[in-house]
């Protein structure tokens, strides 16, 4: 039977060998008094290799007898190619749609036989994340927001992924686009805002860490949204709590609104309540609206007006990311992925 | 120089090698003209060996010029020990706490320069699980919720782990275990509900799936809590949605409850809001009780009630796993971590 020899230089003397407990595929080797590559052609399920079912079945008493399981990293290194797929968290506090929406796509890489990993973002950004990455040897990297450059994406096509994917703002040369446009999201309040006969439109901006990839689009939307009309646009910083919600909530009058495109519906609430704790009347004086169409919108009075926004699902992009893995060669895509639709209800 | 010689078989023939424009520890050895253990020495900092530093800049510059970056996984096999915290993603929906839990020490974990692999849970179970995690050789594993079981633990460690944590309501042998009894949230709620002079507690348990981990134990807090005295406990299945909710207000009359914990805040905000919607008054009729300490509680009238739970810090159990990993020898520790205290307000 074939065999490639690679030397592999003994370990520093600082660094413990593996603890002598754990068993080895040379240790199901003696045991079942077979080679070392049959026991890994019995346990890797390589049928395409002849080997007895009584061999087999040795093999596999002896495997369960030592406690041994294969050792994917070796497997990966034996196979030239991962399973991997490395998904750096993202550098912003999910909210739930994007977190339901990530743990969806993990289950349904995970049915395609792939293992997601996620990796921390703690320290390295840029070119230097992407090599961290790279040491994985991952099949594919999935890169949520922004930050990765050209160089990284070549850092992690050289290391051996066979596809790299931005979910963010912009496509990255090299890398298919999953793009998702926060824009359409304060475009379609402000429309809606502007066709109810809104004319002074105040758009909250967080002033919590991280959110500005996705804020500072959304008020671009606002304003592109209604240049050329009659409205004005108002920002409007805002953190997430009482306390600042009402400092905002008591100098209303003199901002000159009639409306508020607050974000995202946790602080559409927030602001709600504290516009009319201090005495405005929502929509009589100003109408506010949302956005991810949270179910608790739905239990205040007025019930809120939010925009609904639709994420792929995690099923069709997995099956996205196996397509890209089977076939690295291909031109990267482009994917306009997020949807927003207005939902009417009684705060505007 | 000593080398330790690995017979690694050759892949099977459906098995594509790496694509031949990977570059290798051998191809920045050819161009820098060293050895292959010359290259594995630089790049992997093993500051022991005497090497020239032009010898060490030569390397260097053929990695950069390649695009070379070490693998990760040759490197754990050839230390015998990899960095890998291994965490399977939860068996029920993370609520906001639970996330941020999460990626609270995720991060702590990439700090101590841990890197921490989340595995999807799609199909395996129990061992079979243990299995498939030990296959990617963790140095520590973390598991979420139940079903790893005493011999789940020992696949982990004759596989080479050196620490298994479970989070959950038990303890599992061989584990450390960091318990979080979920009984304590409806002991609280039921003590504080007793202590303000209710007897007729309903208690909201979940429809949706993968709650009863959390939801069963603290029904059974409750139970305790009034156990011996002249109040009644009264079980509330509940969808989380409006007709749901619609449903059990418009039956409250009949079922003789003068106060209800909610299981949580979303859920306590759904039912307050429709059993005022039915004309119950809230806390005059009903007194309503939730848990999580959201935010959006406050915003409610009346303010809703709740019991605020403390998870331990990330910091505090990376420095644990970090802890475990150096001293695998060590007796299975216990520790409870889930803390609660009642929040009054004016729900109740």
């Amino acid at each position: 039977m074939p065999y490639v020899m690679v030397q592999i230089p003994k370990p520093p003397a600082d660094e413990p060998l593996a603890p002598r407990s754990v068993p080895t595929s040379a240790d199901v080797a003696r045991l079942a008094g077979v080679s070392r590559a049959t026991v890994s052609y019995v346990l890797n399920n390589a049928d395409a290799v002849r080997i007895s079912e009584p061999t087999r079945r040795r093999v596999r008493e002896a495997a369960r007898e030592l406690g041994y399981v294969p050792h994917a990293a070796a497997r990966s290194l034996r196979a030239g190619r991962s399973r991997t797929v490395l998904m750096p968290a993202p550098s912003f506090p999910a909210g739930p749609l994007y977190s339901r929406f990530l743990s969806e796509l993990q289950w349904a890489l995970g049915r395609l036989d792939y293992t997601v990993v996620q990796y921390g973002t703690a320290g390295a950004h840029g070119d230097e994340a992407a090599r961290a990455w790279a040491e994985l040897r991952p099949v594919a990297v999935l890169v949520p927001g922004s930050g990765l450059g050209p160089q990284g994406v070549e850092i992690l096509k050289r290391s051996g992924a066979r596809a790299v994917f931005t979910l963010g703002p912009e496509a990255v040369e090299g890398a298919h686009a999953l793009l998702m446009d926060h824009e359409i999201v304060g475009h379609r309040a402000a429309r809606h805002l502007y066709g109810r006969g809104r004319r002074g439109i105040g758009v909250v901006v967080p002033a919590e860490d991280g959110l500005g990839i996705f804020s500072t689009p959304r008020l671009e939307g606002v304003r592109r949204a209604v240049r050329g009309t009659d409205a004005t646009v108002t920002e409007l910083p805002l953190a997430y709590d009482e306390r600042d919600a009402a400092r905002v909530a008591a100098r209303w009058g003199s901002l000159g609104l009639d409306a508020v495109f607050a974000y995202n519906d946790e602080y559409a609430m927030l602001l709600m309540r504290a516009l009319q704790d201090a005495g405005t009347d929502v929509p009589g004086d100003t109408a506010v609206i949302g956005a991810d169409d949270l179910m608790l919108g739905r239990l205040l009075r007025p019930r809120l007006s939010t925009v609904h926004l639709e994420l792929p699902s995690g099923r069709d992009l997995a099956a996205l990311v196996d397509r890209a893995v089977n076939d690295p060669g291909a031109a990267p895509e482009r994917h306009e992925v997020l949807g927003a639709a207005v939902v009417h209800r009684e705060s505007t």
